[in-house]
């Protein structure tokens, strides 16, 4: 296979029309494409030649016009907090900042859906349904993620075990293609038999098949009661094991969240709490009247059959909202606990009944190859991370790190599970793609190759060129 | 665009490899064939010139590749239950019988998966599960619908208002591909975002870009109470309104049909009920304890609330039971009502919110165009079938029925809505596929282009060529 390289003759021509037909809206500072490429973890940042900020579908389509023309790459951006390098440049080529494009263009309280903008935040959208009584389930942890970037990456979070991810979540979007041609992949209607289904092919498509510029969401009434739980267990096995036997009986559950001690201890130090430092589930349940209890009673009964050490409802909403906001900063708070350490983040996801096995081989594996690696997951989906910290200058320490990592996307695959339930494939899991879907990878290249026959969008990320 | 015609010389040549390849597999009978084409609507019946009954991925293996080598199309075959002409053979070719392939490969309790061959019956995988306290929810109705037909329509029916069609319900595929490869198009893990969603796209393909031979099913937990109540309104959008106004509430209704008073006339004929002959309203809650008590008593005031005549709950199992049946039956009822006529269903889906009006306009439509068209609907979805009464004889009212059914079309799609909910476009609504996605059409083409350059996998369906 040819191995492309960037083409800056083409990239300036580029940049001299974007400039032209889009005044005030290119920058080429080293500083403002820096911060367009990957920030988050080790990957290295590969910055683009320029940032076009966007302002309406229109925009996209002039830069996605001019781009063809020049045959340079467009990489989508949100708000850059995707962990697979999905807006690193690593052919150059341009930006597009869709963070200009956050509007509300609809909320229906009566169908429960919206349509907002791509560079629209999660965070900005629920504040803005407050009132309504609604509000969009997805919880990916920041609040700045953009509605676009969550659907390009498949996004989901804490609360997927019971109101899916992205995929679940997307009823429609508006979508620029690699000809210039606007593209709505669906009605607004509930559900579909009208053809291929293009909307899912565009969620999780990274911005390799198109520019997601409008996305029509479903929406859920605000549950009349929502109740937080902490669980402690004497080990990350009974923590799954309860786990396991809540999803089996179909416990509704709205998130269940693994700690390890490690990260506990961590989220204390950064978020002022003093919860044991023991392997923990933080639960919760939503639901209206007495439902909320019996599902909470009954999962306290599946704890204590495991040999929980305690279980705490949180006593009321601040101690509710401060137990999920440690959950959230639980990243920030693990990079706080090894300063000038890199994180690399792994996503496995493996059926529910494979979860303890898969951590247990997991934290064995991180013992015996001495690294600093916590573990958290949405283990109702069957979801963990481990967060390998990384020290720069230790090479060595790096090479063992990519065998672990490889190992556990080995294992995962061979439990019938995924190397990535949430964060993607952009850059870092490309060669585990093909170990988990064989000549599923040629398939999808085939579609990359149709839909985008000169590889304009978001190159270097999923899938080599077919 | 170039407008192919049967080769029936590369079809012979066909038929002798595969005989030679599969023997005692392949049936050339004019009868055997006829019964592998459209009977269930007005689309004319087109043949194949032979049906293959496979047993296994490695025969449909056999069969693709040789099919591919001569050009000859293949149209898969379940059941023959859809109804938009999927598995005419306008162009001839081979009807690839999958019945044979009906094994129940895995059941998965704690997963709450299962995989099955793709000729499995529906029927078949329930009782099955019998056992289990687990059950397959999607229910278009008949209980000879296979699972691969069903994954292959993007079927749907009567539960999808609470448990989702088939997109929401098939975990992955296996899948052979024009070029004779098998692909799995995800593992069995709750979410992934491991590259396109190869499911999704195979999910409501028809068939037309791989033959599906096996799927992974997500389960559900038998609920613990079903409680089935019959409404009873003065028109038919009091029913809409009542439909809207619960959906808008978030009520968790497990099914919500519409039968109009014409339907209802023809189902107690056909079922020996004593139903009133007005606009009405099956409904199904299911739940746990007190909260299926608690919903139906909310529904009962939005019903009140509208006007409803009259609001019973069935009395036992048994009287539910033959409810939903004379349900299901409601297309043979109105077969019977009017014998000799044969019935064009329309399908449209709107968003919950436009239901009441398009009925309402859909009704003044038939009343207007002098059809006899009765009404039922899955109207949480925003889903309901116009069955329209064709006399064969009578070529005025085929064209009044086209008119009213292209119409039908364009007011569901100008109320933001779809031509088709859940039977697929096939042969019967290519045209209307234009004029709800447009440009979206042409993305389609370009896919199956580049994963069916043969154009061998039930060609003349969904969409033309590119």
């Amino acid at each position: 296979m040819q191995s492309p390289r960037p083409d800056h003759n083409a990239c300036r021509a580029a940049i001299a029309d974007l400039q032209q037909s889009l005044p005030g809206l290119v920058e080429t500072g080293e500083g403002i494409c820096r911060q367009h490429a990957h920030t988050l973890t080790w990957i290295e940042c590969q910055p683009p030649d320029a940032v076009v900020f966007a302002r309406s579908t229109v925009d996209v389509v002039e830069v996605v016009r001019i781009a063809a023309r020049h045959r340079v790459p467009i990489i989508p951006f949100g708000a850059g907090t995707s962990l697979e390098g999905h807006v690193n440049a690593p052919l150059g080529g341009i930006s597009l900042d869709l963070s200009r494009m956050s509007e509300i263009l609809r909320v229906d309280t009566g169908d429960l859906d919206c349509t907002v903008e791509a560079g629209c935040p999660r965070g900005k959208l629920n504040a803005y349904l407050r009132d309504t009584g609604l509000f969009f389930p997805v919880d990916p942890g920041t609040e700045e993620a953009t509605i676009g970037g969550m659907a390009s990456t498949r996004a989901s979070g804490t609360t997927a075990v019971r109101y899916g991810t992205m995929r679940d979540n997307v009823v429609a979007v508006k979508a620029v293609m690699a000809n210039g041609e606007v593209i709505d992949t669906a009605s607004r209607a509930r559900k579909s038999s009208a053809g291929y289904d293009l909307t899912r092919l565009l969620v999780g498509a990274e911005g390799t098949l198109g520019i997601i510029t409008e996305v029509t969401l479903r929406l859920r009434g605000v549950p009349e009661r929502v109740v937080a739980t902490v669980a402690a267990f004497p080990t990350l096995e009974a923590a799954c094991n309860t786990t396991m036997a809540a999803m089996a009986m179909g416990l509704g559950l709205a998130r269940i969240e693994l700690l390890d001690p490690v990260v506990l201890g961590a989220v204390n130090a950064h978020s002022g709490l003093s919860l044991a430092e023991v392997p923990t589930l933080f639960i919760e349940f939503h639901g209206a009247g007495a439902a909320v209890e019996e599902e909470a009673a009954m999962f306290a009964e599946l704890a204590d059959g495991e040999g929980a050490l305690s279980l705490a409802a949180a006593a009321d909403e601040t101690e509710r909202r401060k137990l999920w906001k440690a959950r959230h900063d639980a990243l920030w708070a693990v990079r706080e606990a090894w300063p000038g350490r890199t994180p690399l983040i792994t996503d496995v996801c493996v059926p529910i009944s494979r979860l303890a096995e898969c951590v247990r081989e997991t934290e064995a594996d991180i013992e015996a190859s001495g690294l600093i690696a916590p573990i958290v997951g949405h283990v109702g989906d069957g979801n963990f991370h481990a967060i390998v910290m990384h020290e720069p200058g230790d090479p060595a320490e790096r090479g063992r790190i990519a065998a672990f990592s490889s190992r556990l996307a080995e294992r995962a695959i061979a439990m019938e599970g995924t190397c990535t339930g949430e964060h993607g494939i952009g850059q870092g899991k490309m060669n585990y793609l093909r170990m988990e879907l064989g000549a599923g990878v040629d398939v999808m290249a085939c579609i990359k190759q149709a839909l985008d026959p000169d590889g304009i969008f978001n190159p270097g990320k999923i899938i080599s060129r077919c």
